[in-house]
Order: C-alpha cells, then sequence, then structure tokens
C-alpha cells in the first residue's frame, strides 16, 4: 500500500510500512483482519466487550462479577492475578492473588460461560496462564518487553497488545510485528491512554488518545479496541470516552467492572459498578448501530 | 459545588472553582447553561454544526460553499478573512481577503440565511467583525490575549474561546472568566487539538483531546464544542473523531468545508468536500440520536 | 546555509529556513548575531544577566532590589507592572502597580545605574512601556500576538520574546521573523520552560528545555537567553539551571530576586533571595570562564 | 525526610516517600550515597565518565575504541552486544553480536584496563552478563519489567537504572526501590530523555530532561548520571547538553563513541569521534572543576 503522506519523517513512512511491519501493515486499503477467539469475532461488524476487576480479589468477588457482565452482555471477562505496580510494597488488600486467582476465575468464567483475558508479566506464569487464558494480555509497561512478546507469540494463543503510554504509532506497531513474525496473526491492538502535559485532573495520569483509532487504522490491518477505564483513571468520564471510542471506529472495549469500586483492592476510582456497566452497555449498542455496526 | 477531587493539586481545585472561577464554575451538578444566538440554541438538546472554509478567498467560493453547507444542515457559516500564520510571509494564494471577505461572507451569509462565526485577531477590526458576525471566534493563540478577550466581551457578541494547543484546562476556565467577569454570558467554549509528543503523522500538529470533554463538563456550565478539523489536520481522520466528539458529549461542531480541499488556500489536507461533510452530517444526526440528543 | 537535516518534516525544515525565516536564518555556520543595548553587548562572549522581581510592588522594594542586584552585578533591572494572571480577580496584595510602577522602576534603574527590561501587554502602553525601558519584553502568552509583535518593533526598541510554552522552535522562529520584518534586529530569544508530561513536582507547571539552546542555535544568529525562574516554579532547582543554562551554551539569564521570597506578591515559591542570587553570580561566572565565555 | 512540597498530589509525595520508597529516599537532606565500582566512586566529588560504542560491532572496533577513550580519560567501557530496536528485522549491519560481542568487549576492557557496563534484556543471559560486566544496564524500555529488575538485583553486582522515555520521577525511583528491596545498594540513576511535543529536529525523538537532576537529587541520595547521547541523538548537540548535565549536577555522564560515527552500525547520528570525545572530556573537566568536583 502506498502511504499517503507527503511529509515522511516521524512517526511510520512508506519505508517502515514496507520493510519493518511487512506482516502489520494494510496490504491495500481495505484491508482489515478478522478472527474468532472462543467463538467471537475480533475485527468483524460486531463488537467484544471485555469487562472485570482490575484485580481477582477473591473467589466469591470473580464470580460475582462474571455473572453480572455475562448478564449484562459482556463477551469476555478480564481480571489480574498478577499486577505490575510503581512500588514494591503491597498493603496486605493489594496482595496478588497469583496461581489461585487464575484458578478462581477460570472456574468463575466456566460457570457463566465466558472466555477469559488476563495479563502475562513474566514468562515464567506462561504455561499457567496460557491454559487458562483464551486471549494473553501483554501490559502497557511490558510493550517493548520483546523477550516476553515472543515467548506469548510462539503459544499461538491471540495476544492483545496495550500500547504502552510513552510510545508512538511506530512503537508499538513495531512491537505487533514482534509478535507476528513469530506466526501468530490472531493480535488486538489496546489503546489504554498518554502520558500528556495536561490530563485535566490531578488523579488522572493519562489522556485516552482516540485519534490513533483511525491513525493506526490507515495504517493496520489488525483489530484495535479501547480500554478507557485505565485512561481517564475516573468512572465519570469512563461511559463518554467509551462510546466516543465506539464512534471513533474502534473494535472492541475493555472496562473495569467492581460491585463496590470504591473498595476495590486497586484504583478505586475508576471502576463502573454494575449498574453503570448495564447501562453503558446499553448505551454502546446505541452507538454500534449509528455506526453500522453492533454489539450482540 | 464539591468537587469531588481527593488530590488537589495541578489542574483545577477546589479553591480555584470558588474563588477563581465563580462565574465560569458550576453551580450544582446539574447546572448547564444553554442561550441561543440568532434563533439556534448552544447547550441544549439539539447540536449546532459550524462549516465553511477556513480562509474566505473569493466572493465566488463563499457564496459557494455557504449554499452547500445550508443545504446539507449546518447552522452557522463559518470563514476567516484575518488568518494568523505562523510567519509573515504569504504567497498570492495566502493573501488574506480582510475587510473584502468579511463583506463577501457577510453577504452569502444572508443569500443563504445562515448566521456567522468569525475569528477577531485585533481590537481594530472589532468594530468592522462584531457588526459582521454573530458569534466573534478567539483563536487558540490569542487565548490568553487578555485585552481582546475583554474588548470582545464588552461588545456583547457571543463569544467562542478557543483552547490554546498548550494550555491546560485550568488556564482555558480561567480565559473563559475574563469574558464572563465583563458581564458576557454567552461563551462558548472550543476545544482544537492539543499538543503532545505523539499525533500519528508528521503532518498532523495536534492530538484532538476529548478527554477535556467530559473534564470540562464536571466543572463549567459553559457550552462546549469540538474543532476536529484544525486538530486532525487530516481529512480522512475528521470523520471518526467528529462523531466521537458527539459521542463524548460536545454540544456542537465546527468543521472545515471546501469544495476542492487539495486546492484551498491554506491547510489543504483537512477540509471535507461537500460530498465529504453532507455524508458526516447523516452520520453524525445518528450518534446524536443515540445519546439522545439530536441535529435539526 | 544548508541545514543538516536528512529527515525533513516537522519542526524547520531547509525550505523553512530560506523563505520562511530569511531574516533570522543564520546565513552561514558561524553566523551570529551581536549588538549593544544601554552599553551592554547581546551575542558576544560576555554574558548580560537580567535580574529583579516578578513584580514590583512598591517604591521602596524595587529600589533596594536593583540597589541589591546591581552590586551582585547584574546588568539590567528586571520587573513586572503589568502582569497578565490566569484568573480576573486579584487579591490586595496581587495588584498591579502598572503606571506607578514603571515610573518607580524607572527612579530606581537610574539611582542604581542600571538599564531595564519589562513586558509589554498591550498596544496601549506602548508610548509609556517604550520610553521608559531598555528592552521590550513579549511574554509567552502574547509570543504570537502579532499585532502587538508588529507595534513592538516598529518602536525600534529591542525586544526580547520569551517562547510560549506550548511552541515549538518553528512557531518561536517565525514570531522573531515577524518583529525582524518590520526592520528590528535588536532581537533576543528568551527560553522559559515547557509544557510536558513531567514537571517533577505538583507545583511545578514547566520544564526547561535545554536542548532547544544548541537546536536554536543551529538555525538562527540571534542571542538566546534562559529564564531558569519562571520554568523551574522552584527557587531551590534556579542554581543548577542557570549554571546548566550557561554551560549549554545561553548568551544571557533572566532570574527573579526578591529581599523576601515567600512573602513575595506572586510566585513566592520560584524567587532567589539577595544572597542565593550574590552566590549564584559567583558560580556563573566560574561556569562562564570554563566555557571561555564571561560575565563581567 | 519532610519534603517540601505544599501542593501534594502527582509526583512523589510525602507518604510515597515514607512508605513507598524507604529505601530510595533521601533520610536527611545531606544524605547522599557514594560507592565504588571497581575502585571507582559513584556519587562523591570526583565524577564518572562511561564511553563506547552503541553496538559491539567487531573485535577491532571495540578494542580500538576503549583503547581510545581510556586515553582520553574515560573510567568505563559502554558497548551493547544485545539491542532492543522497535522493529524485528535486522539488516546485516544491524546485527546483534551477542555472546561473541560480551567475549569480545571483556577482552578489550582487560587489555586497557578499564570496568565495563552493558545492558541486560533478558534474565537468560544474566549469568554471562553479570559475570562480564562491572555495571548491569537496565534499558529504557526495561525500566518496568519487574522480574527483569529483581534478577539483576540479586546477583548483588552494581545496577545503573535508566529512565523510560515516558517515565515519571516517581515511576523511576518506584523501580529502583524494587531493586533496592532485594538488598542491592548499588543502584545508579540514569536520565536519558523523554518524549515531548517539541524536539526540535524531526529525526530527534527526545528531549534531555535536565531539571530532573535537582528534582531527583531533592528526594533520593542515590547518583544521578546523565546519558545525553541517546536523548539529543544528534551529535552536534551532545557537547553543550554535557557539558550543562554536569553544571546540573549530575554525578557522572554516559557518552557514544565510534571512530567512524557516520557508518556506525546503529544510530549513526549521535555518536562522538574520538577527537569529539577527547575535547569534550577537557571541557567537562574544567566545568567539574567550576562546581568544585572534577574528572580525574
Amino acid at each position: 500500500m502506498k502511504i499517503d503522506n507527503k511529509f515522511p519523517g516521524k512517526d511510520v513512512s512508506q519505508d517502515d510500512l514496507l520493510n519493518k511491519l511487512p506482516l502489520v501493515a494494510k496490504k491495500n486499503p481495505d484491508h482489515h483482519s478478522n478472527f474468532e477467539i472462543a467463538g467471537i469475532t475480533f475485527g468483524g461488524k460486531s463488537l467484544p466487550i471485555m469487562a472485570g476487576p482490575n484485580m481477582i480479589e477473591s473467589e466469591e468477588l470473580i464470580y460475582d462479577i462474571a455473572n453480572n457482565v455475562k448478564k449484562s452482555g459482556a463477551h469476555f471477562l478480564r481480571g489480574g492475578a498478577f499486577k505490575p505496580l510503581t512500588f514494591p510494597y503491597r498493603s496486605e488488600k493489594y496482595t496478588e492473588t497469583r496461581e489461585k486467582g487464575i484458578r478462581w476465575m477460570v472456574d468463575a468464567a466456566k460457570k457463566v460461560g465466558l472466555p477469559i483475558i488476563t495479563e502475562v508479566m513474566e514468562e515464567r506464569y506462561l504455561p499457567l496462564i496460557s491454559s487458562a487464558a483464551d486471549i494473553l494480555q501483554i501490559g502497557s509497561r511490558n510493550m517493548q518487553n520483546y523477550p516476553l512478546l515472543t515467548a506469548c507469540a510462539r503459544t499461538g494463543k491471540p495476544i492483545m497488545l496495550k500500547r504502552h503510554y510513552g510510545a508512538s504509532l511506530r512503537d508499538w506497531l513495531g512491537a505487533a510485528e514482534y509478535l507476528m513474525v513469530e506466526g501468530n496473526n490472531k493480535v488486538i491492538l489496546c489503546e489504554r491512554g498518554i502520558s500528556t502535559a495536561h490530563t485535566h485532573k490531578a488523579t488522572s495520569r493519562y489522556l485516552l488518545d482516540l485519534q490513533v483509532v483511525p491513525a493506526a487504522r490507515e495504517l493496520t490491518h489488525l483489530p484495535i479496541v479501547v480500554d478507557p477505564s485505565h485512561a481517564t483513571f475516573w468512572s465519570a468520564w469512563v461511559e463518554p470516552m467509551t462510546l466516543a471510542a465506539i464512534a471513533a471506529g474502534a473494535d472492541g472495549v475493555m472496562l473495569e467492572v467492581h460491585p463496590d469500586p470504591s473498595n476495590a483492592a486497586i484504583d478505586p476510582l475508576q471502576a463502573l459498578d454494575y449498574e453503570g456497566f448495564m447501562n453503558l452497555m446499553l448505551k454502546m449498542k446505541k452507538i454500534a448501530v449509528a455506526i453500522d455496526r453492533d454489539i450482540v
């Protein structure tokens, strides 16, 4: 494909597209990948919704959430058993549930009939996580941890690659090429907020970059999903930014849901409660239909 | 209103809201201003659409554009007769049409029945422009040109205040307070893209910040509109970002329209052509309805 | 001059240099302007130091400061009588001293034998200020207020053009070209901090950009000075960043000095006290000598 | 230590210092760590200089460079045998020399009598690299790869932790705490440029953040070094920014040196040649002396 870019230089150039991103780049303007994961299509007309808690706090909690997001129409259960935190110390509340958490999540997901997406932070847990999850999530901080990317890609499992909060589109697509070069074609890109001078609230560390949705779409055939919860870090902004993500053309959405957000083990400001998620599902469906897509 | 902000500091604090933004700040969470300009309501359920060329190039052109955007459903004719440019030299093509341009615009707008919004760059042209325009536009670069703000506010004319591409929400609301303190209540905020590390294309200088829509809404009762044309600087991204702006809750949209964008006098990469604008109007209406608003 | 830039595009291109910045651009790599203002050379081997309070609070204060910074070796008295503030309301303490302040400053400067630099915010005060000041300062927020730039340039007075905190090097040089195109060759560029994602302290709004010193030097013959006080907004960082500015090749420095910083009318966190300024002068001299320049 | 920060919130708060950074935080304002590595003190009066090529291209090249930087006064040989690149494809020229490169470097360093610093990208090479290197370097992209940090810390080897180009000071200090919590006290921080809206050249991707030197110094006792080569990506800016780094208080400098920079295997725009490095060493010494430090 010839990119229509009169001023090459920064960002993605024609040479990058042809020589450095041969697998990630579109072959022609209408080239869009779609593929099925656990019976759900990514990159098609319908938008998959991934929902769940930031952290799998307990067996009861993950089951309750799984049950609720399933009822509201989510397609994947998300949840973290391993969490990278900025500091090495954790309060009792913050304690990762690790192997146990993964097991609880698998049980809960099976009971309610949802496939699973969860993060891989270390190669040593890859056997455990790839046997449990339907999609392996690479977190923002590991976007350019190439050995981890390669190991994940080689499992053959579908992978969702979160954009680093300081990464250019070029860096992000380069990381996706690291996944595809291993023969793994089920790669999903996920925007989750970037560092900028102004984020509008002392507690918000990121700005959701929706301009990257059409920008990435112009260059790559891979599906692009958006995570407004981590980006906004503020539950009141999650609804408008989720609807905006869908209107901007996102191929799916990942959302944080917790029965009692203010008492969540981590990130208490950003999760939606059950009612908030249910209402947002209804609104997302309307927006999807308005742009000739749907959520089923 | 008590803002729900556990970590004061940067951005807008409770003290700012009470003492520095008494006119701009909401009195309560449901406080939203709406006012009529030339029979069109800003801040209500219906979204005003402002469309036209970046520069009023000729009498024929502005009439043709006015006629076309009116047919497609625009509510205001936008166009610049005075243009701030980064460098002092202008090719023949770039020459501002100034007083003449304003006159052409007034004629065209009258013929097709559209009110006018146009930019004020200098106090000396304020009598001319305030007699011609229904809304005075303060451009991004003049957001903190306080003498100009004060002079514009004192005309009593409605004012659209564009956010500077480097301005925080706090700076922007502060500039709006400068307008309101003069007794002018018809103030509209307009987001038009910010400077960030990554804009995804060598030609794009800005990133459209849609997160500022719910963030501003949380603090101020003033209507907030979005200009995706200047922000994206790339016509292919205008449609998805316009739809996203509406889904995010914007109270209106400003768009650049030109019959032959690649031959426009300035900014040839960002304008929509007539067909592009007409199609976008249809899509905007669907998105508006999906969030219980409309474009009439 | 042919710029050595293999990847044109963003920022300043060869075409910009030749056609848009003919007066600001270097004619050859060794082209450096120098000119005298009140007997002090800018752009030469010796570095002028400009010091004084952010605001001219009273007749006594400005005289006391003038006297002290003169004794420590400053070459220019800086001080603001007109201050652009983010919000329109001022406490009694914040009240601008305006015409009166300018008069006090002229008296103090004359008594101690220092020339004056002060900011012009509005064309209406230009006759007053240009009769009082030796250098007209254009503040960050007015960097692209082109009518003001043109009016200032036409006085023939030397001008110091502060970089807007959101401006690219290209925007900044373009604004300087607006000054030079009026026949005014005594133009000084001043870096004063930019908006970025990380400024290291909740109270700091800017990051001092010293990389712009060699970057601007590569393209323009104009002298480049640095204002670390406004950039860092934190007096403890002023000393190291001032020394760094000189080591990076800055042609001069502007500093805020106040006898009792924590009780200054505005910006109490950033000013140096008399002892701090005196000590810094000694250290600046050593750094200047270490790079074959001096402060005399 | 009580931090003097009236407006907690973003960045590092008092609570962070006390509870999240107990090992990294200063105990009192004069608390500065210093420790010896291969007979060279970090954090003392004298500044260690680390120099060498970006990539260890061949046995001859690394010996020639080692010999030359030693003669000019460098204290450590730097060089990469494993290189993280944005894309998975490498031209023949770009091929990593890996185990072989490490062996060449060890031989060259031994012959000329220099200790070694080199990057660890994967835990699987840690035995090899920790047996070869005197300092383990954690690269920017791995700053928050916590399993890698923990594994490196547990070797007991000194570690230089580069700041991620999108990381806040808080994130960076948090990563350092992950190292120290393993009982490793020989931790060096390294600033190497951040992503910002304006980097002044189409080829430059980062801006060297020198404000972080006093900002980090205010909070942590750990030595802070600066890498101007990667930050500026432009050899002509390396000299002024290196001198500025020392003037700002950096505890050491890392520089890229190559006999023929324009033919270097990677990053041909940023390396100094032998003469450039020798001249810069002389200038660095003068700046160091000017601030009562030295380079011996």
